[in-house]
């Protein structure tokens, strides 16, 4: 018989997944009508908000309203687990695990640990988390296979900006020689605001204002965010292999207000660029501030945009822009993986066209 | 039986077709490896350099050494024919028409009426020319949707660059609300010129002399090019059901190098902006020359290089950037769309993974 359900397990509940959430919610006629499916979330496992578990499918709708009012997961009704996110995996019996738990920049765990159990235990995953890609998406991706099952990534670099998915899917039989970008925002931003007279001290006070920069800023301004995103795209598009700590990385805390007044006086602008090459049969991922022309296509990628240029075999050079990304842009990258995910599990029933 | 032949009949034999012959021959191996298909080209229709049938398959190598030595299709031990492209696609029993004729600007036409005649035959259909789909677009598709045909058309906008795969590949369940581009490389390359300080006179001429604009540049200064791109964009993108003559047109012959100094002179640059959106449930489309800031990301598209941002429901704003393409990249959206065909006749036969 043919299925009519898929059933989700969600490992976190942050800003992603509550916004994820309202995007389904809102898009599950269009899903039941265009692919024949049902939906149903049948756990949650948030880090401070609760775990909950619901055979039956947790009404999204009450759900959201829930936390809204009480910042907990709670539902009259439906049973609340108090348990390992190990045990709701095991319990919840979904098809698709979606991973979006918080980075652990220093080693992609447990999120790489929770995507080894979904997979072994027959679902497909869905991360929107740099982690695993960054540090072990080779093994990863050949334990899916093993498995047969469907590991999409898409959200972990550059929100729902189609990247890894251009090339996949855009750009068949065309090989990523090389890549370069800008992909940390909070740098982008404080380098931006010291172009504006700031000094860099009060620029990261700026940042933390407005949300980008944690309490503690090291992990963007030494470079680690951008090294993970570098080893992330390295190990997809280059099949590099690479860790975070591979990446060659330097951060932007070096930079001062007179390197930046000195770059304007040479109509330059500094931003952090992140690299990645094949060198001697060797990939090689960068992350470090640089010297651009005033005029260059990335001196003009504002505070939190994004760029990604990819050179090619084929097709040359082409990049993508992702501009002033909110949270909307995370959830649907991760409501686009789904559909790829139903696409490739029944592709008769969609033709991949936008409606 | 599971076919192993895929027969191609080819019209129009300029630089992007002998380009795409030379990347095909190199391809060969890898798409009889990964897809467990032979290519065999069954005929061409040249406009100047003559017809070619045989229904066992040109030899691409020896084709492609006796159009370099002589500039004429014909081949030994092959059939050269003397006919009508009608009569060519009637005879050469393909399953495929690569439509590579030149762009008949003001009606899309003879290249409309090759395709209805292929899709009629039962051919499926690949296009570089963007004339039928600034004409004639929505009638078409639903042509080859009534005949069970594919019909791919990547190249007609920004070569290979992929901007309408981008959006039905990789931004599923969203919608494009409006976009914009450089898309006319000619007038661009001379906007750059003139900020050289260059008159317009001598900047169409040097346009002329590297072959970028025509004897009569009129189709690209006065924005007939650009305006059927954007009429190709908004059928595809928006369903607009836009001819290159409903796009409100105005082109670069009035902008004199007083208008460039002024514009330096205030930091900033006049760009042939295209542009689609809906107004009133109606689709509007225009090209017309814009003043931008220096610092804006479309000032910076320089000489030949293109960029269509398109703002979506879903995903923000995008934009993709073609830097300097050359006719390999024109080569490349045709052999991507043949690959892309050859994933979709038989989808089980390749990942559509790069390799």
């Amino acid at each position: 018989m043919e299925k009519t359900e898929l059933r989700l397990c969600m490992i976190g509940f942050g800003n992603a997944a509550v916004a994820f959430c309202q995007l389904l919610l809102k898009k599950l006629p269009d899903i039941e009508e265009n692919y024949g499916l049902k939906i149903l979330l049948t756990g949650i496992a948030g880090r401070s908000k609760g775990s909950l578990l619901n055979s039956q499918g947790i009404d999204l709708g009450t759900l959201l309203k829930a936390v809204a009012a009480t910042g907990k997961l709670s539902q009259k009704c439906e049973e609340l687990l108090d348990c390992s996110t190990e045990k709701l995996i095991d319990q919840c019996d979904a098809d698709v695990l979606l991973e979006l738990s918080s980075l652990s920049i220093m080693d992609g765990q447990p999120a790489i640990s929770y995507i080894e159990k979904a997979l072994a235990k027959g679902l497909h995953v869905i991360t929107a988390n740099k982690g695993p890609i960054a540090w072990d998406f080779d093994r990863l991706s050949k334990l899916a296979e093993s498995h047969s099952r469907i590991f999409l990534f898409e959200t972990t670099v550059m929100d729902g900006t189609p990247i890894f998915n251009l090339v996949r899917e855009t750009l068949p039989g065309c090989k990523v020689l090389s890549f370069k970008g800008i992909l940390n925002s909070t740098t982008n931003f404080i380098l931006e605001e010291m172009e504006h007279g700031n000094s860099y001290e009060s620029a990261v006070k700026e940042a933390q204002r407005r949300g980008f920069a944690e309490a503690d800023p090291s992990l963007d301004v030494d470079g680690w965010d951008a090294a993970a995103k570098t080893a992330a795209i390295a190990n997809v598009l280059l099949k590099a292999g690479l860790r975070p700590t591979d990446v060659d990385r330097t951060g932007i805390a070096g930079i001062s207000s007179e390197d930046i007044k000195a770059a304007q006086k040479n109509q330059q602008k500094i931003k952090l660029l992140c690299e990645g090459y094949i060198e001697n049969n060797q990939a090689v991922g960068s992350v470090r501030p640089v010297l651009l022309d005033r005029n260059d296509l990335f001196s003009n990628i504002d505070a939190t945009s994004s760029i990604l240029t990819i050179t090619t075999d084929l097709m040359g050079e082409l990049s993508i822009i992702e501009k002033d990304p909110e949270i909307q842009q995370t959830a649907y990258g991760i409501y686009s993986d789904l559909l790829k995910l139903m696409q490739l599990l029944h592709p008769g029933r969609h033709n991949g066209c936008t409606s």
